[in-house]
C-alpha cells in the first residue's frame, strides 16, 4: 500500500468507526482535500467500504475481507515473523515465490500469503486445493542456524503451532489432533498441509521455506473429488465463518513462539505439545516409507528427532524417519 | 556440438592421426565436400587442430586443451555420471547453473563445468579462485533417495573420490590427504574445493548439487595472496602440466564408483578409504563451529555420519559435525 493510503487508513482506523472531516484528515497530513479524496479512492479500490458524506467526511465501514498485510499487522505479536508480509491476489504457489525471494537474500520471517494458488504443493508432489478468497496460503522464509541433520523436527514444530492456532479459533480443543508427521485433523478430517522445503551447505541449514495452507472457509463439499472424504474446513466443522485475519495473527503468533523454542531448546522441548495431540499412540498403523517399503504396528510416539516410532508385532521398535501414514480401521 | 562436426570429428579420430580424403569423409556421410569443408572449419572454430592439403584431405594434429563434453565423453566409463555434460567458457559459478538446471528438472548426473568461474564459490561463503582454462571447475546435479539427515556425509565421500582421481593423476598416493570434512591437500597444501548444496522437504532430499574445483595448471606463485601460503596446484607439486580432460575423465569415473557406494550401503562403506588418507588422526586440532564455539582436542578420526570425533584434554570424545578445522602446528 502507498504511503497517502496507508495514512488515511490509518487516521480512519484511530477514529474507530466515527467520522473524520476531510478538513482534519488534510491538514493532519499536509496535504489537499483533493488528494484525500484520491487516497479514499485508492482505498476503495482494495476493498475497504468508506462511507463519505460532503457535510461531515469519512467513516471506515467495513475492511475487505483479504489478508492485506495493513490488516494483518494490525494485531500482530510477532518480532520477526510476517512482519515483512508480501500479499499476492493470486500466485501459482507461495513455497515457488519464498524460495525465490529466499535465494534473493529475504531476511528471516519474510512472509508470502496468496488469497488463491494455482498450483499449490503438498508434501510428496501432492497439489494442495487453493480456492480464492476462502482459505489462508502463505510461506515464510526462515533462517534458523541450524544443522542439516536438525531440521527435519522444524515440520512438527510448525504442525503444532498450526494445531494451537486452530485450537484457539475453533475452540473446541478435543477435537484437535496431529498426524504424524504433521496434518492437522479436526474431527479425523485434515484441515491444513506443510510443506517445508530447505536448502543446506552439506553440514547446515541456509534457509528453510515453511509453507502452510488451511482451509479455512470453502464449503467441504467443494472439494475435489480426491479430498472429500478425508478433508474439512474450519467452517465446516464450527458452522460459522471464520475471520481469516485474525486466524493468519493467531498463527504467526503461535509459529513465531514455536519455533523460537525449536530452535533455542530443540524439538524435544516440543515433543509434549506435539504428543498431546498425537493421538495415533496406540494404535495400528501402516506407514509407506519413500522407497516403497512398508513398515506395520502400533504407534508408540516420536523421538527427539521427530521419527515416528512403532511397535511391530514381534516386539521390535522400529523408528520411521519418512513417509506416509495409514491408520488402521480400528473393527474393519 | 552440431551432428555434423562431431561426425566428421569422430571420423578422423577413428583415422587416429592419419589423413582422411575429403571424398572419403563426404561419402561415408552422404554430404557434399563443400559440407565437409564447413564442419572442418567449424572443429578449428572450437580450437581443434586439422591439417588439410588439397590432395590428401584432412588430418586431426590435435584436440584443445578446453573440457569440451565431446573429448571427456570419449574416456568416460560412468553410466549415469557427466553422459549429460554442459561446457561453458565461463560463468558466474557452476554450482549457481547446476542449481537453477536441477530446479528446473535436470536428470541425475546432470553435470556442467566450465572454464572459468567469475564468482567460483567455496563452503561458508568463501570463494574460489577460478581462473580460465587453466584448471577443472564444475558441478553435478545429483538425485540420489535420501533422507535428509542422511546427506551430510556425502561431502566426505565426494572428497574421497576427488582424492582418488588426484593420487592417479599425480601418481604419488603418499602425498595426498584429506582435511576434514573435504578439502584435498597435497604435500600438506589446498588442492581442491567441494561445495555440496542441497534442496530437500523436510524429511528428505529432493536434489544435491555437489560443485568440485581442483587446481590443475595454475602456478602456485599466480594464487591471489590470501590462498598462496596454503594452497597449491597438481602441476606446481609434480612440476608437469596436468591433462585437464584426462583428469575430469578419472574424476568422474571415481566419483560415480564412490557415490553409487555411498547411496547402496552408506558412507560407512567408504570410511576406511576416508580415513586412509585422512592424516589428521593423532594430532591436536582447533575447530571454530559455526556458532562460533571452539572444540580442541586430538583427532580420532570419523563417525559413520561423517562427524569429526574430538578427544579433549579431559578425556571426553565429542562429536564435531560443522566446522571449520586448524590444525596446530607440531611444534610451535
Amino acid at each position: 500500500m502507498k504511503p497517502g493510503p496507508a495514512r488515511v487508513l490509518a487516521a480512519l482506523r484511530r477514529a474507530g468507526g466515527r467520522t473524520c472531516s476531510g478538513a482534519s484528515l488534510s491538514s493532519e497530513q499536509g496535504v489537499s482535500r483533493a488528494q484525500v479524496w484520491k487516497d479514499v479512492e485508492s482505498l476503495r479500490a482494495q476493498g475497504y467500504t468508506i462511507e463519505a458524506t460532503p457535510s461531515d467526511g469519512y467513516r471506515l465501514a467495513a475492511v475487505p475481507d483479504l489478508l492485506l498485510p495493513e490488516e494483518i499487522d494490525a494485531g500482530l505479536e510477532t518480532r520477526w515473523l510476517a512482519r515483512d508480509l508480501r500479499w499476492l491476489e493470486t500466485t501459482d504457489s507461495t513455497n515457488r515465490v519464498a524460495l525465490d525471494l529466499a535465494r534473493a537474500g529475504a531476511a528471516h520471517g519474510t512472509t508470502v500469503v496468496a488469497e488463491a494458488q494455482t498450483a499449490g504443493r503438498g508434501r510428496l508432489g501432492r497439489s494442495f486445493f487453493s480456492p480464492p478468497r476462502k482459505n489462508y496460503y502463505g510461506s515464510s522464509v526462515l533462517r534458523p542456524r541450524l544443522l542439516t541433520a536438525e531440521a527435519p523436527p522444524w515440520i512438527l514444530a510448525s504442525a503444532v503451532a498450526v494445531a494451537e492456532a486452530v485450537e484457539q479459533t475453533v475452540g473446541d480443543s478435543g477435537a484437535v489432533e496431529i498426524k504424524w508427521p504433521n496434518d492437522v485433523l479436526l474431527g479425523g478430517l485434515k484441515t491444513s498441509g506443510i510443506l517445508m522445503e530447505l536448502s543446506a551447505e552439506a553440514t547446515h541449514v541456509v534457509f528453510l521455506v515453511l509453507g502452510i495452507g488451511v482451509n479455512l472457509n470453502v464449503d467441504r463439499r467443494d472439494f475435489p473429488e480426491e479430498f472429500r472424504a478425508t478433508a474439512t474446513s474450519l467452517s465446516s466443522h464450527c458452522g460459522r465463518k471464520i475471520d481469516r485475519i485474525a486466524f493468519a495473527q493467531r498463527l504467526y503468533n503461535a509459529l513465531e513462539r514455536t519455533l523460537d523454542t525449536c530452535a533455542e531448546r530443540g524439538f524435544e522441548a516440543l515433543r509434549p505439545r506435539f504428543e498431546a495431540r498425537f493421538r495415533m499412540r496406540g494404535r495400528p498403523l501402516t506407514v509407506v516409507e519413500l522407497d516403497g517399503a512398508r513398515q506395520s504396528g502400533v504407534a508408540e510416539g516420536v523421538a527427539a528427532d521427530g521419527a515416528l516410532l512403532l511397535r511391530r508385532d514381534d516386539g521390535s521398535l522400529v523408528r520411521v524417519v519418512a513417509g506416509d501414514v495409514t491408520i488402521a480401521k480400528e473393527n474393519p
